[in-house]
């Protein structure tokens, strides 16, 4: 069932195998921080054409927790990319050394290439502006976890819908669950894309669109918000209009539901007030954290070594 | 008495502890260069904000040695840092990851912060222009182990000792033994700030302070050198000037007691001749290497894996 | 025989001694890629004073397969090398640290002065234009595995023949065998320097130079192909010119004989058309993977761990 596949997108997933994930998850979970000896002597290479520190160590700290080793590169200066190398040479260089490749790319399509010139599992960091499956597996774990299902849930994802690869990847992953409603708040400029629009049209899924995240504060379950880069804005003058309206502070959430959880997956800069930190809403470190068991779980599958 | 403790400042620890760490420490180099399992399973994060190659290395051959395992960054560029995230949530990030924190960082108090935001330790390995603790255990075990002692020796400190942290850390911990005297030998332009003259003032210590190492060579039992950054000096010729009265050459060495040792944290440019490499004077390699089995030493029991 | 020896060039080992190299790579390789416990405990120091992708996690997925464990670094940027250290000084710490060191400089010598001040062994991972040893190990084992024997064949080389240090030390490697011919193809601007023409002709090997591929492509049993770099030429227009003769594609194959391997030490632009990648002849994704047994061979040797 996961021995031996790649993971290009979380569309590539059903809701029964995104469970046994979650459930595999739990399990690694409990562990805590101990070592568990399912990967000895096993390699991860990490392939990251583009930085990350979070999603590299996430992985690293996984395979090492699983017993495994790391090698990898996390830039492409000093690389043989830098000397002109294609990047099928560079996933054969890194199939022959190691026994399962972690890779991000700017590039969309890049880790579906990888993975047809790869014969070790190939995993998705993040290639383009739409799929890194792991960081939608580790929040629809967030949610199951924290919420006990995602079934049922109202879940707003805030911010910037366009270009970030994370809220694009939940978005996919929600459909897979029978949710309530999504609600999509953004400034006009960074809605998500019409591919994405028509796509959810064909699922069954409710959505409501919205600008102001003060109007539906009191109908959610789950906020997740995103950073918004002032870049994207053609005048910055633009940009300063709309923030207040994408911002999370206390203020406003004094609106929200009991039990309402606020997610994002960091880094945050100053889209959520560091005051709500210490609220009971606050899980977006929790959230990061989950990165590893659910990490841990996804790989040892791909290594057959969690079961089928 | 050690266990979960964090390192911030060498001021922090009695006599009693650091001879405590000294003990052990001498207990781990007697394993040379073996591997000893103490910390199977465990991971130390570094997290180097300012760059480094020897405290880094040095840490990460440490861990390995004691089995445990090490992920981390040593620059900003490529981190989340450099898309503007806080201090405090990187260093949660981390806290989640690892089982213990080792960082560096250009600004005093960063690691007292990061300590308290983190559940695991946080070893200071250097922040701003006054603490860098491990590196002051190391130079302190160097003395305490190539003379017997610390107590009744004549120590002095050459060159940078207003900006170097390795230099002030070290004149922190000779307070807590019953040094003779401390001789602090500097341009006017790097004496050390009025509140280390301050703190000395304060503590039971004959201070003396001069501007030419061959007027007290005769004297010493431990001579410190530092380098002097040329960036210092508002004009270049100021520095040529100097330069001359804080270099350690055969010449000077000539008036030098038996017993001296010369010490530097390294690396060093010229204030030392290459030819005093060879003497039998020269404990500066050895001092490195020393770093090992200290870091060993504190790591293991911070981890509560080196007895109470 | 190995045990603590350095690895500096090529030309310091007999045909024996590459000959034990090669059995033993061979076992290694008949492990695949499961890890083997000879070097438990051990560490392998990386010192990259020069960039390298390949080269590099090659070493280290030699080292974490045979159980041991990396420290090092990969750019000088952010290494006390940067602040002025000297090499000597900077092998000195890395010897206290590890049990073997790997290092790539920029200039010629280097390993050979890292080896002079090192305890451990030192092995050159590239130094200057001449240099790399196990880079010339695996392009033999390569052959010899490939097609059976070194002795006898035909042996081509393509391209740079004049900087690139792969294509010197190979050819200092083939003096070792029997080799019928070999052939040097290359630009008259890229020919190899008149010290290395002045050594092959004190060896009894037969030599035939040229400057077109396809005049020689029937005669030969390996084609070793090279990176042209546009930089080496004074006038972009000159190297236009000539890189169609130095390009290798399905035409010119058409005239190869039938066992004929190819072989390129990577990576490689866009000297090699894509679509010999899917021909018989191409071997250079196998010979980067020999890359790792062959290097746990050498690694385990020199650290005793793999016989005598």
């Amino acid at each position: 069932m996961f021995k031996n596949r790649d993971v290009i997108s979380i569309l590539d997933f059903s809701r029964e195998e995104l469970e046994r994930i979650f459930e595999l998850a739990r399990e690694m979970e409990a562990h805590g921080k101990k070592k568990i000896n399912l990967l000895e002597g096993k390699i991860l290479a990490t392939a990251f054409f583009e930085p990350s520190t979070r999603t590299k160590l996430s992985f690293e700290t996984a395979m090492l927790r699983l017993g495994g080793s790391v090698i990898g590169f996390s830039e492409v200066s000093g690389t043989s990319l830098a000397k002109g190398e294609n990047l099928a040479d560079t996933i054969r260089m890194l199939d022959a050394y190691s026994d399962i490749i972690v890779m991000r790319h700017s590039i969309e399509g890049a880790a579906k290439l990888a993975s047809e010139v790869a014969s070790v599992p190939v995993i998705n960091a993040g290639d383009g502006s739409r799929n890194h499956p792991t960081q939608a597996m580790l929040d629809l774990y967030t949610i199951w976890r924290e919420l006990g299902s995602i079934d049922g849930q109202s879940v707003a994802l805030l911010g910037d819908l366009r270009y970030g690869r994370a809220a694009t990847s939940l978005i996919y992953g929600l459909t897979k669950f029978n949710v309530k409603r999504i609600y999509l708040i953004s400034p006009p400029l960074l809605r998500p894309r019409q591919e994405i629009m028509d796509f959810l049209k064909k699922q069954a899924v409710e959505i409501k669109e919205g600008e102001n995240l003060g109007e539906v504060i009191g109908e959610i379950d789950v906020l997740y918000a995103t950073r918004i880069q002032k870049e994207r804005f053609p005048d910055p003058s633009e940009y300063e209009k709309v923030r207040g309206s994408y911002r999370i502070d206390l203020e406003v959430l004094e609106k929200a539901k009991d039990g309402l959880i606020i997610m994002h997956p960091l880094p945050k800069v100053d889209e959520i007030d560091l005051r709500v930190d210490s609220t009971k809403f606050a899980r977006y470190f929790k959230q990061a954290a989950y990165g590893v068991p659910v990490r841990m779980a996804i790989i040892s599958l791909l290594l057959g070594a969690g079961g089928d």
